[in-house]
C-alpha cells in the first residue's frame, strides 16, 4: 500500500468506526425506554393511578424492556407506609421490577422512621432532585 | 493539484460538509416548536385549562410553528366522550390543527368504544407510553 | 512556516479549539442544575408544597448551584398577588436567587395588573410557552 492509499485507508476507517458507534449506541439506546413516576397528591385514587399507568407501560413495552421509578415526595408519601391502603400494590410493583423510593427529606418533615414505611421500598434524600437527576439522564418523566 | 494538497482540500470539505450539516439541521429545527399536554384528571375545569393553554401555545408561537397533541388517560378520558361537556372545544381544537388522542387502555377498562367518542379524535394504545415517546422525541410535556 | 505546515497547523488548532470547547462546556455545564417549577393549581396547599420543594432543592445542591425558575400561570396566578396568603414566600423565594415569573396571558384573562402583583416578581408573555422553552434548553420541569 503507497501513502496516499494509506492516508485515505486510514480517513475511511476513522469514518466507519464513528458510523458504528453510532450505530451501536442507537441499538443500545432503543430497547430500553425509562421514564420516572411522580406521587405528590395525598389522594388513594392518584396512587392507583400512578400503579394502573406504570403496569401498562410494562404491559405495553414488556417489564424487562422499560426502567420504571416511582418517587413519593410531599402528600404523596403517605402512598408507601406500611399501612396504606395501596400496600399490596407497592410490594407487587417492586416485585414486577419497578424501583419505588420515598424522599427522606418528607419523611423527616412528617416525622416518618423506615420502620413506618413499607419493606418493599428503598430511600433517596429528596424526591424532586431524583427526579430532576433522572429527566437530566434522559428519563420521560410522567405526573400522573 | 498535487496529492498533498489534494488531501487536505477533502479534509477541510469533510469538515466543512458536517459544519453544514449541523447549521442546516439547526435552521430546520429552530422553527417547529412541540409540546404534548396531558389530561389525566376528570375534571372539566382541567379540561378546559388544557384547552386555554394549548390555544395560548398557538397564538403565541403561531399555529403553523408548533406541533400539539393533547393526550387523554385514565379519568381524563372524560373529556373525549362525544357528550363531554367541552365536546364544541374539542373539535375546534382539532380544527385548528392540533392532534387530539384517546387511551385505547383507559378506554377497555372504561368499557367505551369508538362510537362513545368525539369524531374528531385519535387513538394510541396507551396514553402514558404515547407521552413517553414524545419526550423521547424531544417534545416539551405540560401537565395542566 | 511554509504554506503546507501552516495550513496543517490550522487545522490542528481548529481540532483542539472544538476540543477544549466542548470540555469547557462540560465542565460548566455540569455543577449547574436547572429545573422550572409550574405552578396552575388555586390551591394554598399546592402553593406551600412549590414552595418546599423549590427551597428542598436549594439545600440540597446548594442555592448557588441551581437555577430554579417557579412559572405561575391560570389558577396559579393567585400565588403571586401582592394579596396572597404565601406573599412573605414569594418575596423569601425571590431573596434566595429564584426567579418567579408570572404569566401575562393569564393576568390579562383575569384583568390583573402589575399593580395588582407581588412587586419581586417578574412577567413573561406566556407561561406555557415559557416551561417549554425551559424544557427545550435542558431545564427539568417538575409539576408539584
Amino acid at each position: 500500500m503507497n501513502r496516499k492509499a494509506f492516508i485515505q485507508a486510514s480517513l475511511l476507517a476513522f469514518v466507519a468506526t464513528l458510523a458504528t458507534g453510532a450505530i451501536a449506541q442507537a441499538a443500545d439506546a432503543a430497547p430500553k425506554a425509562k421514564v420516572v413516576f411522580q406521587v405528590s397528591d395525598g389522594d388513594t385514587a392518584k396512587w392507583n393511578l400512578a400503579f394502573n399507568n406504570a403496569k401498562n407501560v410494562q404491559q405495553e413495552l414488556g417489564a424487562d424492556k422499560v426502567d420504571i421509578e416511582i418517587v413519593a415526595y410531599g402528600p404523596g408519601i403517605g402512598m408507601l407506609k406500611a399501612d396504606a391502603p395501596v400496600s399490596n400494590r407497592v410490594t407487587e410493583a417492586t416485585q414486577s421490577g419497578m424501583k419505588i423510593v420515598a424522599c427522606e427529606n418528607t419523611m423527616k418533615g412528617q416525622k416518618l422512621t423506615k420502620a413506618d414505611m413499607n419493606t418493599a421500598i428503598g430511600y433517596v434524600p429528596a424526591g424532586v432532585v431524583e427526579i430532576m437527576k433522572r429527566q437530566g439522564e434522559g428519563w420521560a418523566y410522567i405526573r400522573p
